[in-house]
């Protein structure tokens, strides 16, 4: 028997796209359908073999034992009220938003079966013609649980992102949040500040070192904006401490301070070595 | 006939092994020889086929048609003048130090033939072991003559990197200064103080974002605090920038600012794309 008889994902973009395509491929459902705002995603994700039917019409999701929500994070938050009224009571819930605090907190009050999930995979691209069924092997899959979390469904998507390669982790949606701001908001927060700092006629001299630092601001905006304005406490916190450090290596260079200068570099070499 | 009869280059770690193992490679010198500070590096290089002979002592520079300094900026400018009493009135000296107007302004004045040169090549990781003969294949080199420089000088040197691969382009000094500040110097400090501000319980989250935004901050910091401190006036101005543009982003995020961290985020992405 499959885990999973009728799987409806919400969103074929990046990563709704090659969630359905990796369920698919690895035969964890009798049925994929997938919804999208626009049509063409809905033919390119048929085509592709991530759905075996897709619709712009919501109602598609009917019967579905589970629901995948893959649409930023304030469409997430709008649709919520919509797939309650059509999903039946035994329908499991669950998201791949990259910020769980304030998603976790409504969802769980409108779905009786709700488990918040973040896949920490994907890239600076977007839509369903950059999806991979190979996109969650050896990655990190973070669900955030609360006391109320049906424990037959955390197990179901335990399960799930098991089977699809990603190593299975769970926290409170709070440390998430914080952990996150650090690790992922913070360098996009720098990444889009950095190349905003560069004047356009020096960018015909980049390297490799600009390159890397800021492939990332090359990200969706509507993403980031929802990721930023759900994280906010955390994020603004984040911005305030590399602002600090910012202030210190300044200071060092501004007066020709050498010795703290590299103390301030060592730290952080020996830091980005034990990555 | 060869490009150049014998080449010396002082201090063969990533970037002097590297040239002096593409020079030996391509035969552009009848001999290839090289000091260092440590004689492991110098038996390293040897066995590596980079250097003919090498030796800790200077004097090994003696007769050399062509001389490359490939040692930390401050180290060039202590070294300069034990080079100009060793090497004959025709000898062209060269360097590939990353900030140029404090270097080309002292060593104009020691050496009849200098012209300065900084190949954009190299990566965060440092000595002999990691050198590649095909470093400089499709990189830009940056020569910045004077109105002093030696035009055959300037000429040689040109040819030199073009036989190793690199596009060459010539700009004064402060410009290379102040374009460098932009697309490698400030990099690098956002990422040292990036990295510096991820708590180190949280860097087992860390996923590609992370790792690119902040590779770079596993670079030497020897060598990093020479090109902070001797190009201290562009680097604060450019500093001085990012921390505009932090607290615009900031100030977005706080005020719940959809429509203006937007329009921050596209224009990011619409400049990174432009890459």
């Amino acid at each position: 028997m499959r885990l999973l008889k009728k799987v409806a994902v919400i969103g074929v973009g990046l990563i709704g796209g090659s969630l359905a395509l990796a369920i698919k491929k690895r035969k964890l459902a009798d049925k994929v359908v997938g919804t999208s705002r626009h049509r063409k995603n809905l033919l390119l994700a048929k085509r592709a073999g991530a759905i075996d039917e897709g619709s712009q019409d919501i109602g598609i999701i009917r019967g579905a034992d589970l629901v995948i929500i893959a649409v930023p994070v304030n469409a997430v938050l709008k649709l919520a009220p919509k797939i309650a009224k059509i999903i039946g009571p035994g329908c499991i819930v669950s998201d791949v938003a990259s910020t769980k605090q304030e998603i976790v907190m409504k969802l769980d009050k409108v779905f009786p079966r709700y488990v918040g999930a973040h896949p920490m995979a994907g890239s600076e691209k977007r839509g369903i013609a950059n999806s991979d069924d190979k996109m969650f092997n050896d990655s990190t899959c973070i669900l955030t649980p609360t006391l109320k979390t049906d424990k037959k469904a955390l197990a179901k998507i335990e399960k799930l992102w098991s089977c699809l390669g990603a190593k299975v982790i769970t926290m409170p949606a709070s440390v998430h949040d914080k952990a996150l701001s650090f690790v992922s908001h913070l360098p996009h927060i720098v990444a889009f500040s950095l190349i905003n700092t560069v004047p356009v006629q020096y960018l015909k001299f980049a390297s490799s070192g600009l390159r890397d630092t800021t492939r990332i601001a090359a990200s969706d905006s509507e993403i980031w904006n929802d990721i930023f304005l759900t994280n906010r406490g955390n994020v603004l916190a984040a911005i305030g401490l590399i602002q600090k450090n910012l202030a210190s290596i300044k200071k060092a260079i501004a007066s020709g301070n050498s010795n703290s200068l590299d103390r301030i570099l060592k730290t952080a070499k020996k830091k980005r070595d034990s990555l």
